[in-house]
């Protein structure tokens, strides 16, 4: 079967994030107030074939880790569509 | 009271997605297989300050249309952390 799986890479909490401070600054000059702490990363959705929903979320957690998210710097969370 | 507003700014269906295209060859070429139809997107975390989640959506839902999703070629979803 073929599950949609969707995956979030964010920034680890900690580190420098200049486009996260870009937008917030943006915010803030649009007259947007109240809004902070702001993180920008990559969401990514894909297509996997496998047996059951959790072979499908372990096949992309194994992706996150060779490819899709830096495992120094970016953080990772999936979650696996019906 | 503050709430944690997560984004998700995906190319809409039927556009083209050339970051999508290179992450779906690069997953073949490391031999992930039955991975496909990959849509790379941004992931957006910020702090809203709101009297209700429904306040801080609604004020989320402006950023986006805003600033944080082009109208024309991006759809966004939104989710409101407790």
């Amino acid at each position: 079967m073929t599950y949609r799986v969707h995956i979030r890479v964010v920034p680890r909490a900690g580190l420098l994030d200049p486009q996260g401070q870009a937008v917030e600054h943006a915010l803030a000059v649009l007259g947007f107030e109240g809004a902070g702490d702001v993180r920008v990363g990559r969401a990514i959705e894909l297509a996997i074939d496998a047996a059951s929903p959790e072979a499908a979320e372990a096949a992309a957690r194994k992706m996150c880790e060779r490819l899709l998210a830096n495992p120094v710097t970016e953080d990772f969370s999936l979650a696996v569509e019906g």
